[in-house]
């Protein structure tokens, strides 16, 4: 069902990540289930979070485990979110942390958990740490597919992106994956993003622009507009590519090593809304012309919420006047509807607060009819822009929901 | 479809309200869809308005009209919204208003007009105007159940409400009906509810009990979360009933009177959520122990938005994990998630921030079992609350919107 999603890419080697997969038994027999990263001693790594109160056991450990020293593995099952488990789940992740530290021989704080699956029920610790022996003693440089199939849900399918440049005859490495289908508003990060690169880098910095870089691709993508309790992206850099270490984002480097990155993270990002529970369609949603940016990204993302253009946009209808009504409640101040204009896929729609006079049903249809659409809203008051990538909301997104757990 | 939706009741004469309906052939072949309401001279009318920037053409005609003079006439369609219609569309809505000024001999201030139905087309004046003298010729004042069947579009049955109070040896009646299914949440009013009372009342009285009364009532339903070009909501006092005008809140009459009010309104915005669209649940969604009533109004209508929590009712499955996941995004400051508690149908799910220690799967789907669902969540900061009334998000609901315009 997934909306133009390329296959998994061939990823290459990154020197210094190394990746385990094995099962646990936690998703469903046969299923991979529990993933880990083993990461070269000096890798420098970057980590955003949730903002969802309510967040999982697992993120709390991995934000204390962060700042503590240089992080070594990445502990990740599925199956199971480990969220709304109060402090006996905080005591079950640290379990698992325990166990892989000792197998390895690095302290606990050396490791960093996620959890991903249904949320409030225990955590089977005791299927993890069965399954760590076989994870460690699977660990290869070549396990980019396998780890992104252990990550997944409800995904369909796996996600990855892979980028190279070359600097100063240098040639630099960015890969990752994610995963994601439902639960999908991501709100400083996503659920789950890990991307490698062979690159030297300062971690700060690197942080900094993680943090950039996720509002410009996982923050502005939603499928339900239900931010996940356990959303993590996870940036590592392992220096082995040999530069000197990047220390500002000014130098040329750092640059050339941000545009890779981008489109690294935004293809991750595009590729959640793409494999979107029940999606028949790729939609983004730009809105321009605002006074101030604030107004364009909550337009945007008030637009991609809505259950009657989501529902319109599943039956490639052009009821576009659903998306005006949007419009007017999005709560921009001092909106003069009488400026507002309405693109879609290169249709001119509506202008000056109605129906353009121009405009015939047969136009809509055909705006309306593939499957990647392009809605563009101009407010008419200013230059700022943003823009967000969203689904539509079919029969298959309530069957996938209404049968989630069963 | 609709959940536990009484059948529309007997409602008796209220001097001073004649009613006309008839068929313009807006909606479709032998539906009723245009009513005319008309009020007596010296009858008061209070309205609150939809929020919506984009507000319909009528919308802002009524808004006009009700500030200039004594409203006489009510002239409702269904088929059309004129909204998204920019300035023709206000041409069309005068022209109707005119063509009923003209065939009853008032001045066209004293006409409000209403519309409901597809945004975006023009107005189909000419059919509207060419059904008037049918409607006003089906004058009557046993005609609200003919009424409420005309203001319908994707409702499934026509909602009523009424109430008689006695005090001080006069016998006072309350009677309304209300329209809607989708695009509902209403923000000062909702789309469309009309409610006469025979009391005698001053016009500002009656405008801010209105306007309170909204906010217990039709303010606090949600079915989709998009909020109406069209909403309206108008209060009539004919005072036919003979009392000495009420003009102040503090006099016992006008509490009889607000009491009285309450429930009709309550049970108009009910009945507008038991038939959203492909509703099989009826859901109160309370949040209490809330440090500031902003904090439990925004939580309680998160929750009442999240597809993934509509999902899982339709399903009766106790996923109540989805639940605190909202919680905890919701926004609101300082929540200490240890504190949270929740109850569903009686039932103890959560406390402390996880699992209840006595919660068995069993207790989950007892709770979400029934057609009639009462969530209780429990911030644990303060002593504010609020209730918000919604329904589940079904596959009815897909197929409703997403067929709505074929």
């Amino acid at each position: 069902m997934a909306v133009g999603l390329d296959d998994f890419p061939l990823i290459p080697e990154i020197k210094g990540i190394r990746i385990g997969v094995a099962e646990a038994g936690i998703k469903r027999p046969n299923k991979k289930d529990v993933v880990i990263f083993e990461l070269c001693e000096g890798a420098s790594v970057a980590g955003v979070f949730t903002q969802n109160a309510f967040c999982a056991a697992p993120v709390r450990i991995c934000q204390r485990h962060l700042g503590l020293e240089g992080s070594r593995y990445l502990l990740i099952n599925t199956g199971n979110a480990n969220a709304g488990t109060g402090k006996s789940g905080l005591a079950t992740a640290l379990k698992t942390c325990d166990a892989l530290a000792a197998q390895v021989g690095v302290n606990v704080e050396s490791i960093l958990p996620f959890s991903t699956g249904v949320i409030g029920e225990p955590l089977p610790a005791d299927k993890i740490i069965a399954a760590i022996p076989a994870a460690l003693a699977n660990l290869s440089p070549d396990n980019w597919h396998s780890a992104g199939v252990g990550i997944m849900t409800t995904d369909t399918l796996p996600k990855g992106s892979v980028r190279t440049f070359d600097f100063d005859g240098r040639t630099y490495t960015i890969a990752g994956i994610s995963k994601g289908a439902g639960m999908i508003r991501p709100n400083m990060a996503t659920m789950l993003g890990y991307i490698g690169s062979d690159i030297a880098m300062d971690v700060n910095l690197l942080q900094i622009i993680l943090k950039s870089v996720v509002n410009k691709s996982f923050n502005r993508i939603t499928v339900d507009s239900d931010t996940s309790t356990n959303d993590s992206c996870i940036a590592v850099v392992t220096g082995m590519a040999g530069n000197t270490k990047v220390t500002s984002i000014e130098e040329p480097l750092a640059q050339a090593f941000i545009a890779a990155f981008t489109e690294v993270m935004q293809e991750l990002a595009h590729a959640i809304v793409r494999d979107g529970e029940g999606a028949t369609k790729f939609v983004t949603v730009e809105v321009a012309g605002a006074a101030k940016q604030s107004d364009a990204t909550k337009t945007a993302f008030e637009i991609a919420h809505s259950p009657l253009v989501k529902t319109a946009l599943f039956a490639s209808d052009p009821n576009w006047g659903r998306i005006l009504a949007v419009v007017g409640r999005a709560g921009v101040e001092n909106l003069d509807v009488d400026c507002v204009q309405l693109h879609i896929n290169g249709f001119e729609i509506a202008r000056d607060g109605g129906r353009s006079p121009d405009y015939r049903e047969e136009h809509g249809k055909q705006a309306m009819a593939p499957e990647e659409i392009h809605i563009i809203v101009d407010l008419g008051m200013g230059d700022a822009s943003d823009v967000v990538w969203t689904t539509d909301f079919s029969h298959e997104y309530v069957t996938i929901n209404a049968e989630y757990r069963t």
